[in-house]
């Protein structure tokens, strides 16, 4: 069994308007040392064991085809191995 | 100067309908080693260093009030002190 965290953004280039707006807000609440706020998506995934295929290789199938747009948005992961005891 | 990465993610006891179709669409496209999914939100936030008060201070008010819904969501981050050279 696996623990996988996905993390997806956008990517450098390309604006993020919603992080925009949270940014604005937060300037209204008087936090002016928040120089910039960039917002993402985040999934916590629970893979079981697998014969067949690696878990890295079903990672990135499942966030290039379906998590990520990867045209405009990078993403990165995080696998933890769980020891489990029945 | 200070990169924080904030995780926003619903608790434990709160259903996920999102997750849910998310897990439903990759057992569709044949992973079915995908147990569970539980998605979130990821902020990648940049604070300039600040006398008045302290960087904790500031992400946790800004979590608390308008990041997360504390009744429904948990947070946690990560704060990383940047250094400039200039």
């Amino acid at each position: 069994m696996y623990n996988v965290k996905v993390y997806v953004t956008y990517k450098e280039s390309i604006l993020d308007p919603q992080g925009e707006a949270v940014r604005g807000a937060v300037h209204r609440m008087g936090f002016d040392e928040i120089e910039d706020i960039r917002i993402g998506k985040y999934f916590e995934i629970k893979v079981s064991d697998t014969d067949d295929r690696s878990v890295e290789e079903v990672i990135e199938t499942i966030c290039d085809k379906l998590l990520a747009n990867v045209v405009m948005e990078s993403y990165r992961y995080e696998i933890e191995r769980v020891k489990e005891t029945v």
